[in-house]
């Protein structure tokens, strides 16, 4: 049989891969956003009309972003998904078609489509010659096996190994004799710190900040990163390793926060047992508020607030509201806890800016700047730990990662493991097993 | 060692059972309710200060009311028990301290020193010589095994081996040379009608006064069975089998439905699968309501409801309001759920009372009167099997029944178990083992 590598081959963004045997079936539909433009999986009209599956293995655009192009393209299969992926695939395919862009790759009709014609998978319950597996990334994230023509094909899609305030880490020692898998982190260099650590130094942020009467600005992306913030802020406080302080919860944040609940059958059993003894019940926590005036004055009637906004780059939303007001003030800090890329605003602020650019206002920058590094992907030690654990091993595809990251990591795997085939494949590349 | 039973042999209520062996175990410390009477168990001074623990099975007052009193007579040791025993423990006693009586068997204080001695025990895991295991009666019921002087003792207080709408059925195939079990409906009589077609004639029963606009009344205890009656009525409102009525909820329905909430955990699967995709959380359900007038008035705006009330054999309570509002109303209907003592107004009404003096005033009664006839004790087949799934079985105390039904169950058990010894203890008999 085939693997095709369409999109997110040594790039990050728009994954789509095709396997051709008895059965044609995508993993992933993504879109890769490059500036102000758009890039897409490399299928041509005739491929996606002879698909006989799609699996999205989670919601993030760069993963889901495209499939109800699929539809308007004349795919006339199901979307296979966890049923969480749904329910957010819903709340940000919708979120993107509001953004105001010269084009979108569909309309709010195709994304209809597509919900209709969704068919939701539970984990380790195979359909067709298809099984899901928990990737630990996301709510609902999955790692999709694929069993065609002999082989046992396993994509891990986004992978965390490690377990979160809210998610068990990824399944592990799986069976499979390929296997395809993600490299975000995928550097000999790329070493996170610690669970502990990591939410140690938030901790540490935060509480400096409020000893100092400050306001303190977490911008996240809405979706999984927002929770796990929310919720180790969550334990902190009630734990009173951080002073009784509101929590404003802004964007986004809020309606994922409500599909999280929704969902919560799917996070870790703590979580599920906090939830069912529900005198604490951490999604009821008596710290969350979102603000209740539309100019949001009631959040600085505190002496001091954590808020929690989107974006997670400072492209938008919320957080520049926060910026404008607070970026004056040198008792406040904004505590940035995720990637920035190049030419982003938190990049910007990262590298020692005194000035922002806000909607073409000159906003001075006295507030602290501050980062706690979260990561939702496993890291290259992890990442070779899971590759470790898979049996009958017989050939490995990097992906999902910059050039660099593929090939470095291609490398340290081919050298770890002489009997297993290592290749980082490059975009638009087919190759046979 | 000896086993000496103090309360609740050949009668309902007091149930408190004392083990003496390298250990003294009292296990439950009820009071039995007699006209506006109380009787206590044959404790001595003496006896309650050399116990090294008490284990209560469950909340109902008939196993748990006379602890605090232990605590007030000398007792040093902790109660042993569930949390949500302890949750509703305190819930009920609390209530029970404020009816107005000549005496109650302790005070406010008390029952302040017995909470505080609480000693929260979580099912199937062993704590000193004495394990709990679910008993499928109500919330947090326990059966108790204690382990003495080569012994395993095993004694089921209220047992109920049925699934119901929240709980698990109880525990069977314990291993255990000496049980305790209860008999209340012990008699070859006592057949209870198939968890379907108890549903089905609480649907048909509702469905009918729905259909005429006229008012449901349903009359029940406010622990374990108020929950299994609203969770019974909102699946069939939810299925559409009832057509869309308000349910209201009344008197301490209300705060033990809440305590039902908190430790959800303790519910079986199908519940917490339902809180934790929580959509469709049953203990949210849209056709609950409160009455939100102090004067009820909101309640007869509606053009039909159905009013889950206690006291479920129609003492007192909330239920006294609505039979004097209702109860000329032919359109309106009162159906019965449980057992109707002798000299109760719900007796009454099951032999056909054209009239009830509530409070002094004559109301007559045009309403119809029905019944639905649940259960949260096993019948007589169902205590047969339970017995009979025990392992390494010697000997059988039949107790927690009417003398006749202690009697005739004690004689068909020894019938059918040859090899077991069966005994139904009278009041205060010691029997060695």
């Amino acid at each position: 049989m085939e693997v095709s590598f369409l999109g997110a081959a040594k790039e990050v963004g728009r994954s789509a891969i095709l396997l051709e045997g008895r059965k044609r079936i995508l993993m992933d539909c993504g879109i890769k956003i490059v500036g102000q433009g758009e890039e897409y999986p490399l299928l041509e009209d005739r491929q996606i009309r002879s698909l006989d599956m799609a699996v999205i293995s989670h919601a993030h655009l760069d993963h889901s972003c495209y499939t109800p192009a699929l539809f308007a393209r004349g795919y006339k299969g199901k979307a296979w998904m966890t049923k969480p992926t749904r329910d957010l695939v819903q709340l940000l395919l919708s979120d993107y078609l509001r953004i105001e862009k010269a084009t979108h790759a569909y309309t709010e009709k195709d994304l209809g489509q597509m919900l209709k014609n969704v068919q939701v998978m539970e984990y380790e319950r195979p359909q067709q010659n298809v099984t899901l597996f928990d990737s630990g990334h996301i709510l609902g994230s999955a790692m999709t096996l694929v069993e065609d023509s002999g082989h046992r094909i396993l994509y891990t899609a986004d992978l965390n190994t490690r377990e979160t305030r809210l998610l068990d880490g990824a399944k592990m020692g799986l069976q499979a004799d390929t296997l395809i898998i993600e490299s975000t982190y995928g550097s000999k260099a790329d070493q996170h710190l610690s669970s502990k650590e990591i939410y140690a130094s938030l901790v540490r942020e935060v509480k400096e900040t409020l000893d100092h009467h400050g306001f303190v600005i977490i911008p996240t992306f809405a979706i999984g990163r927002g929770q796990e913030i929310l919720f180790t802020l969550e334990n902190f406080l009630r734990s009173k390793l951080l002073p009784p302080t509101p929590v404003y919860i802004e964007g986004m944040i809020k309606k994922s926060l409500k599909i999280y609940r929704h969902n919560a059958i799917y996070l870790k059993d703590e979580v599920k047992r906090r939830i069912l003894t529900s005198d604490d019940d951490p999604f009821k926590s008596t710290f969350y508020n979102i603000p209740s005036r539309k100019d949001r004055s009631d959040v600085f009637e505190n002496d001091a607030a954590i808020i929690v906004t989107t974006s997670g780059m400072l492209n938008g939303g919320p957080v520049l509201f926060y910026l404008k007001k607070l970026g004056g003030d040198a008792n406040s800090k904004v505590i940035l806890v995720g990637y920035q890329s190049e030419g982003t605003r938190g990049r910007e602020l990262l590298e020692g800016a005194k000035e922002l650019d806000i909607d073409g206002e000159k906003v001075e920058i006295k507030m602290k700047v501050a980062q706690a590094k979260f990561s939702a992907h496993s890291d290259h030690k992890e990442l070779t730990e899971f590759v470790k654990s898979i049996k009958g091993l017989k050939r490995v595809f990097i992906q999902h990662g910059e050039a660099s990251k593929c090939e470095e990591f291609a490398e340290e795997l081919g050298r770890k493991m002489k009997h297993v085939e290592v290749i980082a494949p490059n975009l638009g590349e087919t190759i046979k097993i």
